[in-house]
């Protein structure tokens, strides 16, 4: 069994895994994500945290915002319907002989709407490589969350909804920020959040500033407003993703903490969700893109 | 008829009119508002606005953020149904004898659901003294916009949100910045946008990234992008808030900029504002404060 490197390079975490054949032999990580780096900058960073792994020439698989045209080099968008790696590998140009570096192509969707993905492509190869025959939906939670019916073994339509990412946004950068601050998580309130927001989506705008309103005339923890916000907001995502989830198969890959949420949500709503940790679908995934052209 | 200051001290601005009764004089406006400042620095920040102005012992009536817990001095919130200014003047201690500084209260209302506003309750007191019969709903827009049920001279209930807000942040922090940059705007995407989220406001959370997509892959420009982004937050406003504005008398108070939106969007479903600018709408009522104990 060979010896190759998988790297997983998003927005604002670099992680990369030395691998002989599926069998992890080391992790590392860093914070110099995309957005921190030019051009010029990816490959002494990167032979900055795995220097020591090269014996001699050895394959680096790719994916992620390292793809992007801000990225090392642009990697193309494969159109769905097509296979989670559907276009040919990007071969990256290095000034080090021992680096052999690729990276998997994006997918991209024109009709109904348009819509983009780098990075969980490769998750949805590693769930495909899981469960070869799976109908159904896939829900990617995270700072962009994706929702993607695969049948037969390719990606036939995704949406993506911006929930980590307002989150992320409503509770450090606006008035709310001073009612929510901490990482408490309350899963009673969250989940009447989900409900109510899937029952009256059209009052989420309205809600929000109760949050702080309620914390300053009532002195509502911290805890409890993340709780609701949280629920608010993924109670929203599904309101406006129900069709994808609403009597189907689905499978959940995301990290321990938000497929916690998606799937205390998902089960409020009488949903089952198989549950596949999203590293080692990335792993899987990449390893797939190993053995392509 | 008496010399005086009105003074509207918000979250990121300081705005001081020098008035004779009810006639302008004078303005000046600062950067310096109640974030930037420590509680000690409000009266030597006011004097370094207004000291010509000030040529012996002047009455100074306050509105905004002035009167929070984290301003010069915490003024009172009136609780709902009451006229806008139902509670006391609360007096500011001054170092400065010709500084006789009076803050104007908020308001909250404890159901049927948390809320509070402190400055708007100005701008109510103006649109009251303009219109006193006035039966019907204010809409103040803003960073928090706000909707007013008045009725025989008083504020019988209020709803906050956080559009501005929402508006702000999501161009200025997410991924969508690299979409959305500049200030144009265009009417007709704007229009549908308010359209669409009122007809499917649970679809919001997913429309979102598609603006960003859009100018990945089809080069959708920068004021499509902020107009069809304004017109999916207020439709989902008026979705939230449609019995507020549903076959009633409607006053728009705002900025010029703010109005225009607003007006055009609630001209869409049929209601015809009346429009009273929000500048002078503050004088009205700091004047209206003026003569309370």
């Amino acid at each position: 069994m060979s010896r190759w490197i998988a790297v997983d390079w998003g927005t604002s975490t670099l992680r990369a895994t030395l691998m002989q054949g599926e069998v992890v032999q080391d992790r590392r990580e860093a914070g110099t994500g995309m957005n921190s780096l030019t051009q010029e900058m990816f490959e002494p960073t990167l032979l900055g945290l795995i220097d020591d792994w090269l014996a001699g020439p050895t394959p680096v698989l790719a994916c992620g915002m390292v793809g992007a045209r801000q990225g090392w080099a642009e990697a193309r968008y494969a159109a769905v319907p097509c296979a989670p790696m559907g276009t040919g590998l990007t071969q990256v140009k290095t000034s080090d002989p021992r680096l052999d570096v690729r990276i998997v192509p994006g997918l991209k969707q024109l009709k109904p709407h348009a819509d983009v993905m780098r990075g969980e492509e490769t998750q949805i190869a590693g769930i495909l490589a899981t469960l070869p025959d799976f109908d159904g939906v896939a829900c990617l939670p995270g700072t962009h969350t994706k929702w993607v019916h695969l049948s037969a073994g390719e990606v036939v339509s995704f949406r993506t909804v911006m929930t980590g990412e307002l989150f992320a946004t409503i509770t450090g950068q606006t008035v709310l920020r001073h009612s929510l601050d901490g990482d408490g998580w309350d899963e009673g309130p969250f989940i009447d959040a989900v409900s109510d927001a899937l029952s009256r989506p059209e009052t989420l705008a309205a809600r929000l500033f109760e949050l702080r309103a309620a914390d300053l005339l009532h002195g509502q923890t911290a805890t409890m407003g993340r709780s609701v916000l949280s629920g608010l907001l993924i109670g929203a995502e599904l309101a406006a993703t129900r069709p994808w989830w609403l009597g189907r198969d689905v499978v959940i890959t995301g990290s321990p903490r938000t497929t916690q949420a998606y799937d205390a949500a998902l089960k409020s709503q009488g949903v089952a969700p198989r549950l596949l940790p999203a590293d080692e679908m990335t792993l899987k995934g990449l390893a797939t893109a190993k053995d392509l052209p």
